[in-house]
């Protein structure tokens, strides 16, 4: 178990690197756990005791609003830490975090990571880049609400799954979750990505069946999507 | 000058309680600057030699999309930290910050704050802390854009210029910047600005005139827009 743990970890840009004893606090207190699709790991406001690494698998950051209503911030996977902003939050989750299919997720106590800040300036710089690579995503997906479209955003999200750098300039993709949940993830109502996706289709010759998703032209999609970004394919994110 | 500055510094939460030596290095290359409104302090990928803390004044923080469009990622003013970011992204800002008015602005060379944080973990944690509070800002406003109308997130942008704790129920407010800035602030084009300010205003009685508004009932707005939000009132970001 600790073996599959140590070789995530190794692959992983914030632990890889570490000074040898620091990593192996870190190892001896992880936990490996395999969860099924609607598990929740942690709640919005709830005390953290753990923050966690995902070993495989997309997971949702979701609020919910004081009459119920949930927005999704964001889905993530593999190689995603979450649930470590608490530590800058009076312990506090600041949003809930539900596996949208099963997930394989790595957990270490909270004050192991916070051990590891206050007294390793290099780590806290490692946390700080990490910070700033997710404001920084954050900014272009409020600046891909309020400019693109919404065939343009749901490009934007396919030309994020394809492989970079890759040598064709068609390709078959698969869509990792529900579309529901795309569509809660690029902000939009089900009906408005429905109609997004039939224009994006129409205009790449795109063809979908199912969640199997061909793109005739990646190149094609870029001029379609990237032209109106800040950004520059491939994101530097990707 | 010094004075003026190490004035500002001393209630600003990031530069308080430094230890008196690095607070000293920050004073010395310290410039207080007053600009225009529409100057430029920074643009989007350029070289980050300076980072700013905004002594008085708001300050756009934009992108620029290839095609030559507009988003407006943020509207910051007093004690706010701008420029900082770069640190973490390869010494290149990750956004564009313009004066929307004439602003008093304090500049440091970069390489101070990245000394600072390498060499002394309280102040990489306190950053961590600005980066994470802006985070949750951040993924506050995803929330928003999902859940709430137009003239709710006017009301949320209102309330949040209400100053707290008050002790009446009626308030004068002066709006901060221009009608059209707000609406970019908000994601929102002008004319659904315009209409989401009309339906506020006839659902709470709130009149404007000009750029003053008068709220006859904070706590009657609180209940139009506080509802459909994960976060409780008054923000903790307040």
């Amino acid at each position: 178990m600790q073996k599959n743990i140590e070789k995530t970890l190794l692959n992983n840009s914030f632990f890889r690197d570490m000074a040898d004893d620091i990593l192996q606090n870190f190892l001896e207190k992880a936990h490996l756990k395999h969860v099924s699709k609607g598990h929740i790991l942690f709640q919005q406001d709830d005390n953290a005791d753990l923050f966690f690494l995902i070993q495989k698998g997309w997971v949702k950051l979701f609020k919910q609003t004081l009459d119920g209503n949930e927005a999704v911030i964001d889905v993530v996977n593999d190689h995603y830490m979450i649930g470590e902003t608490a530590l800058f939050n009076n312990s506090q989750y600041t949003s809930s975090a539900e596996a949208a299919e099963p997930c394989d997720i790595i957990s270490f106590p909270t004050y192991i990571l916070n051990n590891a800040i206050e007294n390793t300036p290099e780590i806290a710089i490692k946390m700080l880049k990490i910070m700033s690579s997710y404001r920084k995503q954050q900014d272009l997906e409020l600046e891909n609400r309020d400019i693109k479209n919404a065939p343009q955003r749901i490009g934007c999200f396919l030309l994020r799954l394809c492989p970079y750098p890759y040598d064709r300039d068609d390709i078959t993709l698969y869509l990792p979750y529900d579309k529901t949940l795309i569509a809660s993830r690029l902000g939009m109502k089900a009906e408005t990505f429905s109609r997004g996706l039939n224009k994006l289709k129409e205009s790449n010759n795109i063809n979908v069946s199912g969640s199997t998703i061909t793109i005739p032209s990646i190149h094609r999609i870029k001029e379609y999507t990237c032209a109106f970004c800040s950004a520059i394919y491939p994101c530097k994110d990707h």
